[in-house]
C-alpha cells in the first residue's frame, strides 16, 4: 500500500490529509514510532512522543496539523491531519484484515435448536450450541463452542467469540461483541433469607438486553434481572472479569475498566468512566460522564454530572487527594502536636 | 391463575393467608410494584414501598399482616401473610417454570466415560463431556459444554449450566447448582520456592466437596486442596467471579458476594455474610454470622460471633465508621493545630 | 513403597538424606501431620509445627537437618534432609500420579483444522478445536473443549485443560500449563473515542507470548498486544481470576495471586510476588523482587528492588504500617489536641 493510499484512504475520515514527503513510497505494516523500521507507518498524538521524530525508522508518521515535521527526506514520509490518533487507528483497521472465529455458514458439527432463525451470512462454529427459538441477524457469526440457550435474539454483524455463554432471552442488538469466557444472563444473586438461617432463592425472571455497538471483553458476567432487564445501552465497552449484576443499566457510551463490580440494581449515566477493581453499593444512581477512579468504592448516589470520584469510600477528587496529602502529612502533625504539649506545660508549670 | 389459587398455593407455606378483594380476579404474572399493570402480581415488604399501594396498576398485592389496605375496590385486591417478601418469592417460582437447560437423557452429541453411574431421569446436554467413574444423581441436569473429569460424583436434583468444568473428584451433594464458567476443583496455588529463584508444583492431591443445596454463580474459581478437601457446606450461596483457594471451609448458610477472594486454609463460620470485593489473608478463622462490608481487606481470626468488620485492615465497624470520620475532619484538626501554635507561640513570647 | 525407596527416590534432588529408623516400613500415602495416621508420610519445615513431633501418628517425617528426632521407635522413622519442605513436595509428586486430562491420541471428536503440525504423543481431547495452522509439540495436552484458535503455536509438555480459549497467534513455550476456563489473546481494551461520545476500536493487532514453564490459574484474562506481544516470562505462576492487560511483560519468576489486576503496559520484574486483589495504574515499571500486599494499588514506578508496597496508593510498608498505626490513633491525638487547646484557652484567660 503506498502512502498516497493512506492518504486517500484517510480522506474518507477527514476533511483535510496532507501530505509531506514522497506518497510513492510502500507501506507494509504499522508499529509503533520507537520499535518501526522501514515500510511501517507511526504517528505522533502528543508532544511525549514527538521526541521519536528525529530517531524513529518509520517510513510514515501520522502527525498533528501543527506538529512541525522536519525538512522533507526520502526516507521518511508524513500525513497531517486533525486527530492523528484516530487517524493511525483507521489505519490499524485497514492493515488488521478480519480474524477467522468461524467460517462462513452452519459448521456440521454445530446444534441448531428447532424454530431458529438465521439470517444472511450467519457463520456458526464448531460445536456451537443454538437453542429453540433463537433469532440471529444477518453478517452474524457465533464462535465454536457459543451456546445460546433457548430464544436468544442477536442482531446483526454480532461476533461471539468462542465459549460465550447466553442465558435463555438474552436480547443483542446490533454490531455487539463479545468475548470468550463471558455468561450473559445468568441468574441474579437473590435469595430470601428464611427464620431457621436458610434461603429460598428468589427465581430470576428477567432477562439481559445489550444494545447496538457494545464490545463486552472476556470473562464478565452479566446478570439477568429479578423481573423487567438488565440493560446495557449503546455504544457501550466493557473489559474484562467485570461483574454486572441484576437489575444494573449501564448508560450509552460508558467505558468500565477491568475487575470492576457493579451491584444490583445501580444506575450508571451515559459516558460515564469506572476505572478497574472499582466497586457500587446496590440500589445507588451514578450521573452522567461521572469519572470513577481504579479502586474507588462507590457507597451513594450521585446527581452532579463530571465529577470525578475517588477513595473508598469514594468522594469529589479534590477533596480526596486533599486528605490523601493529609495523611502523608499525619507524622508530622503528630510530632508538633507532641512538641506544644511539652510547650504548653512549661508554660502552665512557670 | 385465579387469586384463590394463589392464596391456596400460598397456604402450603404459611399458616395463614387473608384474602382482602375478588378472588375469582385473574393473574398472569409477577411485576415490580411501580411497574404493574393489569393481570400483574406485587408485593409491599416494607415501609419505603407502601406509598405505591394508592397508585399501583396491579390487580394483586401480597403484604403484611398489618399493612393497611385501603377499601375493596374490584380493581385491587390484597392477599396479607406474615412474610410477604417470602410469599412474593413462592409465587415467583410458581409462575417461572423450569427453565431447559438441557432436555432428558443423553444427547446423542454427549460423551459418557467408561464404568460411569447415572441416576433415574438424568439429563446430559449436548457435548458435555462425563468423565470415566463419575456418579450422577436422579433427576440431575449436566448442561451442555459441561466437563466432568474422572471420579466426579454429584447427588440428586443438582443443575450444571452449560460450560462448568468440575476436575477430577469433585463431589457434590443434592441440589446444587452451578453457573456457567465456575471452575470446581482446578489445582491450588502452590509452588516451592527454589534457590535459584524458580518454583517446584506442589501437587494439589485433595478434592473439593459441596455439599447439599448450594448455589455458585457463573465464573467463579474453587480449588482443590493440596491435601484433604476444600469444603463449601450446605446452603451456602456464592455470587459470581468469587476466588475460593485451597483448603477453605465456607460454613453453612454463608453467603459471599461478587468478587471477593477467600485465600488458602480460611475458615469462615455459618451464616456469614461477605461482601463484593472482599479479601481474606490465608488460614484464618471468621466466627459465626460474622458480617464483611464490601472491600474489606481481613487480616486476622476473629472469635466473636455476629460481629461487622469494614475497612483495610478491617476492623469493627463503629470503630471503622469512627475513623473515617475523623479522616474527613483531618483537615479542621490541622487548622485548630496550626491556630494553637500559633497562640502558644504568642505566649511564649511574651 | 519403603520408606528406604523413599530416602533413594529423594537422593536424586538432595546430596545427603539421613534415615533415623526402620528404612522396611511401608508408606502408602502422604497426610498433613495433624491428620497422619499409620502408613503416612508428613513433615516438619518450621518451628512451629514440630510441636506435632510427639504427637502424630505418621510413619515418617521428613524433617531438616538440626531438628531434634526423639529416640528412635518402630513406630516413626525420619528422613533428614537439608530443605523438608521442598523433599516433601517431590515425595507428593511422586504419589501423586498424572492426572488423565485427555487420553493420547485426537479423540474423534475433536476437530484440527488445515495445515496442523502435531508432535509426538499429543492427546487431544473430546470437542477440542485446533485452528488452521497451529503447531502443537510432543507430549502436550489439549484437554476436552479447548479452542486454539489460528497459528497458536504451543511448545513440549504443555497441559491445556478444559475450555481453555487461546486466541489466534499465541505463542506458548514448553511445560506451560493453563487451567480452566482462562483466555489468552482475548482483545486489549483499546478504543478511540470520537467527538460524539462514541469510541473507534482500536484493532489490537499483537499477540500473547507464553514463556516456558508457565503454570496459569483458571479463569485469567491475558489480553493479546494492540502491536507487539503481551510477555509472560520464564517461570511465571498466575493464580485465578487474573487481568493482565495488553502489552505487558510479566518479569521471569514473578508470582501473582488471585484477582490482582495488571494494566495495559506495565511492566513488572523478575522474582516479583503479587498480593491478592493488587492493582496496577497503566503504563509502570516495577522493579524486580518487588513485593506487593495484597489490596495494594501501585500507582508509580519503582526502581529500587526488593521493596515490600502496601496501601492505596501504595507505599513502602513501614512507612504505610506506620500511617495505619497511626490512623488507629487518631482519636486520642484528637482528645489530646482538645485538651491542649483548652488549657491554653486557660492561659491566655489568665
Amino acid at each position: 500500500m503506498t502512502i498516497y493510499e493512506i492518504k486517500v484512504y484517510l480522506e474518507q475520515f477527514f476533511e483535510e490529509v496532507e501530505l509531506v514527503g514522497n506518497g510513492d513510497n510502500i507501506i507494509d505494516g504499522p508499529a509503533k514510532i520507537e520499535d518501526a523500521g522501514k515500510g511501517n507507518v507511526s504517528f505522533v498524538a502528543n508532544d511525549k512522543y514527538a521526541r521519536f521524530i528525529g530517531s524513529t525508522n518509520a517510513s510514515l508518521l501520522i502527525v498533528g496539523k501543527k506538529t512541525p515535521t522536519p525538512k522533507y527526506s526520502d526516507r521518511l514520509s508524513f500525513l497531517k491531519v486533525k486527530d492523528p490518533y484516530t487517524a493511525f487507528v483507521f489505519v490499524l483497521q485497514r492493515f488488521a484484515g478480519p480474524r477467522v472465529i468461524a467460517e462462513p455458514g452452519i459448521d456440521p458439527a454445530a446444534i441448531i435448536g428447532q424454530n431458529v432463525t438465521l439470517g444472511k451470512n450467519v457463520a456458526v462454529g464448531a460445536y456451537a450450541v443454538i437453542g429453540d427459538n433463537c433469532v440471529i441477524g444477518d453478517n452474524t457469526v457465533i464462535g465454536p463452542h457459543a451456546v445460546l440457550m433457548a430464544g436468544v435474539v442477536a442482531g446483526r454483524d454480532c461476533l461471539l467469540y468462542p465459549g460465550v455463554v447466553c442465558y435463555d432471552g438474552a436480547i443483542l442488538g446490533d454490531r455487539v461483541t463479545i468475548h470468550s469466557g463471558t455468561v450473559v444472563g445468568a441468574d441474579g444473586f437473590g435469595f430470601a433469607p428464611q427464620p431457621d438461617g436458610s434461603y429460598v432463592k428468589i427465581p430470576q425472571m428477567g432477562i439481559v438486553k445489550i444494545e447496538d455497538d457494545v464490545e463486552i471483553g472476556a470473562n464478565n458476567t452479566i446478570d439477568r434481572a429479578t423481573m423487567g432487564s438488565t440493560v446495557i445501552e449503546k455504544g457501550v465497552k466493557i473489559d474484562n472479569l467485570v461483574q454486572i449484576a441484576h437489575n444494573c443499566r449501564i448508560g450509552e457510551n460508558t467505558v468500565i475498566a477491568s475487575q470492576a463490580g457493579i451491584s444490583g440494581s445501580v444506575k450508571i449515566g451515559k459516558s460515564c468512566m469506572i476505572g478497574g477493581q472499582a466497586g457500587f453499593a446496590g440500589h445507588i444512581s451514578l450521573a452522567d460522564k461521572t469519572q470513577v477512579a481504579a479502586k474507588a468504592g462507590i457507597s451513594k448516589s450521585t446527581s452532579e454530572s463530571g465529577q470525578t470520584l475517588r477513595g473508598v469510600p469514594a468522594r469529589p477528587i479534590r477533596e480526596q487527594l486533599r486528605q490523601e496529602a493529609m495523611l502523608r502529612n499525619l507524622e508530622s502533625m503528630k510530632k508538633k502536636l507532641d512538641a506544644l504539649e511539652a510547650e504548653v506545660r512549661k508554660i502552665s508549670g512557670q
